[in-house]
């Protein structure tokens, strides 16, 4: 196996689970003032908007990473809406 | 101009972007409590690797976008590296 796609299939794989440590820490302990609601907005259309994309070219592993990706900056993005205010 | 490449460039360029609001919240507030170290660690070694992955297969938007994503979480982490203990 040449090394550009296993390298592509490590950092897709990364940028993916990377999110899964902040999902955790967030619904555990609620702490959202330190993370950028306009961030979450942006960034939970840009891997939807990816993700449509995969659908449009049909590239599996596309579709899945970013409707992985979207679900979780989703949730991240709930609970930062719907922070209590100081 | 075809649909597929469009909402590709506008999922890249959103993604990007989203982590400026971020950057100038954790630099300004120095709040990153709620951050997860975890999360920031494998994204950007994941980004940086999508940089590499770029250069690779020799696409600049690649290699730009990452390049740029790279050095805000880098910043993003830099920050909640050194976060004072509470």
């Amino acid at each position: 196996m040449k090394i550009g796609p296993v390298i592509g299939i490590v950092a897709a794989l990364l940028t993916t689970i990377s999110f899964i440590p902040q999902v955790v820490k967030t619904v555990k302990y609620r702490d959202t003032r330190g993370i950028s609601l306009l961030m979450y907005m942006i960034f939970t259309i840009g891997v939807f908007l990816w993700m449509v994309y995969g659908i449009i070219i049909k590239q599996w592993p596309v579709i899945l990473a970013n409707a992985v990706t979207t679900m979780m900056a989703g949730i991240i993005l709930f609970y930062k809406i719907k922070e209590p205010k100081q």
